[in-house]
This record gives structure tokens, C-alpha cells and sequence, in this order.
């Protein structure tokens, strides 16, 4: 049973374009770190409407324990450390696939 | 360009089951309803975790014009009118696929 993990997030709107590519390469970093990781894409939004939030992580795990495996990891733990104080909004989901 | 359209939300802790169901019902009865939906898919969560939403939309549209036609339309105005009054959180996330 895949478990596919959806993450929507937003940064807080006076957070500096460098800060946020910083924080999205820490993500994009995590699958060469995190083998638990099956696949992965972070993609912005082009809605752009109200509810919109300006990011979507799509990956996927072998299971739930991965996905806990995945959200304990120090690379995810550093990478959440440096840009979690500039989340504005985030939501996620997690569903079988 | 395919859109794949992502929804996240969760309603009021308060909400009856039996108002949920009905408000997934009528989202889930748009697709015979609404033409520019391609596919269409709500999954509950299964993570449950704190910043877990309990339902995801997965829905794609030819383009985000077919997104806004399907936001306007008559059947998902209604489903809107009856689902969100009920609703706590909701995120919304377009991109090309």
C-alpha cells in the first residue's frame, strides 16, 4: 500500500525570495537523504486564487511508518528548522494510492 | 497542458457525520455534472497527524480556464453553498501535469 504524502504550503508574504529558494533546495535535497522516499515533486501554484497556496509537495512512501521514518529524519528536522518559521499556511494529507 | 487541481480541507469538529457525507455526495455527483472535469478523486486522510486535513480533492482539467469554468459552474456553486458553511480549513493548489 504506496501512501502518497501531499503537503500545501505558503510562506509568510514578507519572507525574501532568496530565503524561500533556500528553503524549497533543503526540500528538494531530502531524497538523496531520505531513502524512505519514493518519489518526489515540489511545484508552485498557478491558481493564484484566494485559497491558493504557492506550494504543493506530492511524494510518496511505502507506508505510514516511512512517512514517520521520513518526518523524523534530521535532514527533514533541519530542513523543516530552517523553513518553518517562515511558513505562513501549510496542510497536508496522507492517503493510500 | 493538464491542471491538476488539489484541494485540501476539513469541516467544523462540531459538523454531523451525516452532513459530511452529504456534502461529499454532491461533490462527488459533479463530474457527471460538470464536462471539464477529466478525473475527479476524494480520498480521506489516513496520516492524522496536527496539521492533517481529513479530505483531499484530486481532480484534472484541461487547462485553468476549464478550472475557473468549473468553479463557476451552477452544480459546483450549489455543492459550495451546501458543503462550505461546514467547512474549518481549506487549501487550494493548480499545476501543470
Amino acid at each position: 500500500m504506496t501512501i502518497r504524502h501531499v503537503v500545501l504550503f505558503t510562506y509568510k508574504p514578507e519572507t525574501p525570495e532568496s530565503v524561500i529558494a533556500e528553503a524549497i533546495g533543503l526540500l528538494n535535497a531530502l531524497p538523496k537523504a531520505i531513502p524512505e522516499i519514493l518519489d518526489w515533486a515540489i511545484i508552485e501554484d498557478e491558481g493564484k486564487r484566494p485559497g491558493s497556496y504557492r506550494f504543493v509537495l506530492i511524494a510518496s512512501f511505502d507506508d505510514l511508518a516511512a512517512v514517520d521514518r521520513y518526518l523524523d529524519h534530521p535532514a527533514h528536522v533541519a530542513a523543516v528548522a530552517f523553513g518553518g518559521p517562515h511558513i505562513a499556511h501549510f496542510a497536508e494529507h496522507d492517503h493510500a494510492v
